[in-house]
């Protein structure tokens, strides 16, 4: 095994955001030397990594020639060049996670065939290459409202996801391919993080669970563990191990999931990388996510994913009405509550609902974490000065 | 109260070791802009610090210069240009810990005498002007044999301290300022740190236990919590809470301590700093200690000092006939066993009980960690190619 503790080895990473902010805290804990890639001169990595370069992650040369100057490329946003990553790979270039499983998860109608023809459990969906194919077959009937319309392409954080009641509904969208989902109501959104290495070693982080603001429908809490039945629980872990082992994945795959009204787990989406489901992870686990990440793509053992303590995660996104150099308005007041850790990254101007940060908020008791939780979501606020 | 995570801020830091480098975890973590002076180009914190200034640490000028650039200034190491802090703070700089506390601690002589004028318990002494008057004054039999000789600038990981049985017992010392120790047997040795900031609010953390090898002498594990009496631990804690109060301190004071054979306790000596006995906080605690040294010095709300579970500590030093690039043998082995965690600080080069990172064990059950901690130190090695 290579020692990648003392050696000249240079780990390069696709995207400066904070997934990439919060991996330079491991490999600084590791002292592994880090390369980074983003479009962004002031991205958040770009001036705490050991180096920094700038251009487009949507580029074939871009990609190719940075790939060129590292040892293992990984990722830490999956909308990148694949074509670039299959030219490296065949040269021999280690990248984890895979550019095959990062080309499957990219368009979420692969996504939903391959869970298909894995027989992994997912809501009924029909494929279509344009919106005009999909306006076709509503109004041959081969598909009824409701349902629910997702974007193939470069769909995050519920852009590219609406709810399609009527033919109206459908106004406005993007034009290109899509499909169709079925509206399945769920009692819970969960989330499982599955960390596989390249000996196939797998472990499985307990589930999250995403509350929702009752009226907003905006996920407002990220709960760890979720509360939920054991069963469900052991259901869950258990699709979303078989969903990583079907990609034959390396990395970390985020697997989110609907529990139905009749505890049936359904597979939504995956993330392959760090996902903000998992961020509680740096305060409450014995192993973050982020470490884990390194322990993966670099084929160490990987690191125990039970909890020290309950966690609860609350975003901190720019609120609405403010543009401009950000003010994290009464930070001091929540600093002042035990067991609460802002993380900050770094983005220097807000704008409505832009991901600037977020809380951790840990208690041995999980109904005291949240109700500081939501002391800490009404206290804070990012305003713009 | 200054807003320090949403401005052009800019915080200093004289040296940029180890304790800089996990310094900077947390300075990312809240985003808090960096810059760091230290004399070497290659030290541990120079590629992932915001700013990154080479230069003397003991020469005013350069201090001065830098000081000049900052809006606060902070130390990971006390072996500073003291006149030049002293200058800054007098034009207005805010400088945490303060100037005369560090001057005060810088000498050990001065540290013993403000123990002995604030009724703070610890070991008999008597101060020398050099080795010379030392030597005089036992041959007046002013000093007996056996008695602990420290020099008074500079000493640090055991350097400048020797216990002296007989004369030829001094051959070969440092021949400048010194003193002589009474030598009192002890149990153990404990250590505690104590944050305070500028409005005066102070938490301890809690009683650390330094186990010692029984035949090398050597300090092998650092252990929260101390396996001691809970009297003993609430009068450790006391005792360090007056230490700095009596300092009137800003920041984190590492307090050092005997807990002699009648369960008294005195004090050894104390770090101006993040201290080498506080590192298991970064896995064990709620707060870590760099994260408390942060809060402390910005004047924020002290965090959370209890641990969410037990942590050792194992120190990991260059090995004794090994010097040149690092190679850190087995990592890959103790990285199989849950709740282990190496952190590797990044220099390139070994020699023999250089420190190179630690490694810190953490678990729900003391007794439990205490055997891990015995297989990771008898498995790791840190060796050269």
């Amino acid at each position: 095994m290579k020692n990648y503790f003392s050696s000249n080895f240079k780990l390069g990473v696709l995207g400066g955001g904070q997934l990439g902010r919060m991996l330079l805290t491991e490999t600084q804990k590791f002292d592994i030397y880090t390369v980074i890639l983003d479009g962004n001169a002031d991205a958040p990595c770009a001036q705490i990594c050991n180096e920094f370069h700038q251009g487009d992650l949507l580029d074939y040369d871009t990609v190719y020639n940075f790939g060129k100057q590292v040892d293992l490329l990984t990722i830490e946003i999956e909308n990148v060049n694949i074509d670039a990553l299959d030219a490296l790979e065949a040269e021999g270039l280690t990248i984890f996670p895979k550019p095959k499983n990062l080309r499957t998860i990219q368009n979420k109608a692969h996504q939903k065939v391959f869970y298909h023809d894995n027989n992994i459990p997912t809501a009924d969906f029909s494929r279509f290459t344009s919106l005009e194919e999909l306006k076709h077959a509503i109004s041959n009937e081969a598909v009824s409202f409701p349902f629910v319309w997702k974007s193939a392409r470069f769909g995050y954080d519920g852009n590219g996801v609406k709810i399609v009641r009527a033919i109206s509904d459908l106004e406005n969208l993007p034009t290109g391919e899509c499909i169709s989902e079925k509206l399945v109501p769920f009692k819970n959104e969960l989330a499982v993080i599955v960390a596989r290495n390249a000996s196939g070693e797998t472990k499985t982080y307990p589930v999250v669970e995403m509350e929702f603001h009752p009226e907003a429908n905006q996920v407002e809490y990220v709960i760890c563990p979720a509360r939920i039945e054991d069963a469900v629980a052991k259901k869950a872990r258990e699709v979303a191990l078989k969903v990583a082992d079907a990609f034959d994945f390396v990395g970390l795959l985020a697997v989110e999931m609907f529990q139905t009204e009749n505890d049936e787990i359904l597979v939504n989406e995956a993330a392959p990388r760090t996902h903000n489901s998992g961020h509680y992870s740096i305060e409450a686990s014995y192993t973050s996510q982020f470490e884990q990440h390194l322990r993966s793509i670099l084929n160490l053992p990987l690191g125990n994913t039970n909890s020290k303590v309950a966690g609860i995660m609350v975003n901190l996104v720019g609120a609405e009405g403010y543009t401009g150099d950000v003010v994290y308005e009464n930070i001091e007041e929540i600093l002042k509550i035990d067991g609460v850790t802002p993380h900050i990254y770094g983005k220097k101007t807000t704008k409505p609902f832009r991901k600037m940060g977020h809380v951790t908020i840990v208690n041995e008791d999980i109904n005291e974490a949240r109700k500081v939780a939501q002391q800490v979501k009404e206290t804070i606020k990012v305003i713009a000065k």
